[in-house]
């Protein structure tokens, strides 16, 4: 286990004129089920996850029987592992998820925010309404633990560390990560969030990519969760955003995942891989950069599908549309792809 | 020169749960007349100054004799250097200043975009007006750029490299440094940005510093921009902003100016020192803290004002309010200070 800092590489840039203006370092991982294929940075640099870790918290929602007591669809179990733009579709889902438990928008312990969406957030200036819970990007996961919460009777207050569901999300992070989880921190949406080290949060990812249905429950569980996220991109995130458009051209095949201060997962089915990253900086152009570039290399996104090169070498334009520059790849990490 | 990610050095860090969750890279100066006083990281790496150079773009305004010509007020002179947040005052400020010109909107070259100030924002929001230029967050130094080109009797396409304008302003960045530019790019506003060294910002900083009203052309013309930005800080930036908090905290002595991509300069005449510095990955929260850390360690920022605070050591609050973690000075940057 190291800080986040050490042992840190380029993996992006900002050009303008020709002249790097910004640059990006940070930890990549990719494994499969037996370890590490291939590493850029430092594979023990502990970083919190943050939303990147969706599925293993809702790993309980299949695991304890909730989900399927409850008739829960696919598309629930994708808005479970979301971090949504607070649409229409989004709200309205969980909504009415909310309500088919008997529950409301007052029972989520997530707290409100501005949606990200545009439609949404100015449908509710003009008129003159406040974001509510259901309008946060996790609303979707705190259903989900609504759900868990309601099936095994325990308390409302699901969000303390010494709730029955949080501990069952601490040792599904233990058991998937293969770590012993000594440091967590209270995420945007006030649920604990577990340190882990990418090389564990990438490990965990294969695990899922391996993940058979009916290979018991865990595995089970994993293989639903990650189908789940695949098959529904514009619940995960939302139009325009980097999640939705790279899970779309790569046409179902792989689930990735955004995590606040540019973390970035993804799980690959078809190759048993797992995909973990974290840019020191915590920002993500150079995640979404970075994440594009290792699924590029992997074989299952096309270099030039529009949403790849939106990521991969986005060009920067002004406010009256001029070009000023664009992110790159930083050269050693693109040579070693 | 040298490359910006070239002897970087950790300036601030995000903690969440007793853990480093991120950390922020840079490089900053403090200059006299004669040189360099303090520095940290590596003076030489190549920056866009981007915002933080309006008060170098703004001399032509004064030396050419078009301000006094127009009869601007000191506040005119403020906004011409400001990244304002497009709220009432300066939308109608700068909307005011174009009319006494007998130009319009229309002149502008900056582009548009939604207004930072939510008051404004939401007003366009409910009454379906789109933004204009005026409230794009250059509009002020647009209008500046406006006044010179009609006093010289030059062309409408005043962002244009060949334009005269344009000219004036390289001439007058390569005095004020005393470099020889060699690299420029396209600001978000379409005006050229010129790329200059760390140690060059920062005693251009210090000539603004130490310059003289009266003391010829060059020199009055610093020191009542200077002067037109610490008495004006609501001009320069908006409410809740640092560059306004900040110099409100510091009651008009010093001249602050964020720029694009985590720059950040400083002009403190009591002490005739100039700062600049810039974060290599382009996060704010990290080039306020550090410039708070620097005015703080000169002696020209209360440690203990809320304004500081905010900025050197802020707590991060989620969605109900729960305090999550906090921004904090690297430890190496820190007791050097």
């Amino acid at each position: 286990m190291a800080r986040v800092d050490e042992g840190a590489v380029p993996l992006a840039e900002l050009w303008r004129g020709g002249v790097v203006e910004s640059t990006h370092l940070g930890h990549a991982v990719i494994c499969d089920a037996k370890g590490i294929v291939a590493a850029w940075g430092n594979p023990a640099a502990v970083i919190f996850p943050r939303s990147s870790c969706k599925m293993i918290q809702a790993l309980p929602l299949l695991e304890t029987g909730a989900a399927d007591a409850r008739g829960l669809s696919e598309a629930h179990l994708a808005l479970s592992c979301a971090s949504h733009q607070g649409a229409h579709l989004h709200v309205d889902m969980a909504g009415r998820w909310l309500a088919d438990l008997g529950l409301g928008e007052a029972d989520l312990r997530c707290g409100a925010h501005e949606p990200l969406d545009h439609g949404e957030r100015d449908r509710l200036i003009e008129a003159h309404e406040k974001p509510c819970q259901l309008h946060n990007n996790c609303s979707g996961k705190h259903s989900g633990f609504l759900t868990v919460v309601q099936h095994l009777k325990a308390g409302p207050e699901y969000v303390e560390m010494d709730h029955p569901l949080q501990k069952a999300i601490l040792a599904a992070t233990e058991e998937v990560t293969g770590e012993s989880i000594s440091g967590w921190g209270i995420d945007g949406c006030s649920a604990p969030n577990f340190a882990v080290s990418v090389v564990g949060l990438a490990g965990a990812m294969a695990k899922f990519a391996a993940a058979k249905p009916g290979a018991g429950a865990r595995e089970d569980a994993m293989a639903r969760l990650a189908r789940a996220m695949a098959r529904y991109p514009e619940l995960v995130a939302g139009e325009g955003r980097a999640c939705t458009e790279l899970m779309r051209a790569m046409d179902g095949r792989v689930a990735i995942k955004t995590g606040a201060e540019a973390v970035f997962v993804a799980i690959i089915p078809e190759k048993g891989l797992g995909i973990a990253l974290k840019v020191l900086d915590g920002n993500s152009r150079a995640s979404e950069a970075a994440i594009a570039g290792l699924l590029v290399k992997l074989g299952v996104l096309e270099a030039a599908h529009p949403a790849t090169v939106k990521r991969l070498n986005p060009v920067q334009k002004n406010w009256r549309g001029l070009v000023t520059g664009e992110v790159r790849l930083a050269p050693g990490f693109a040579a070693s792809l």
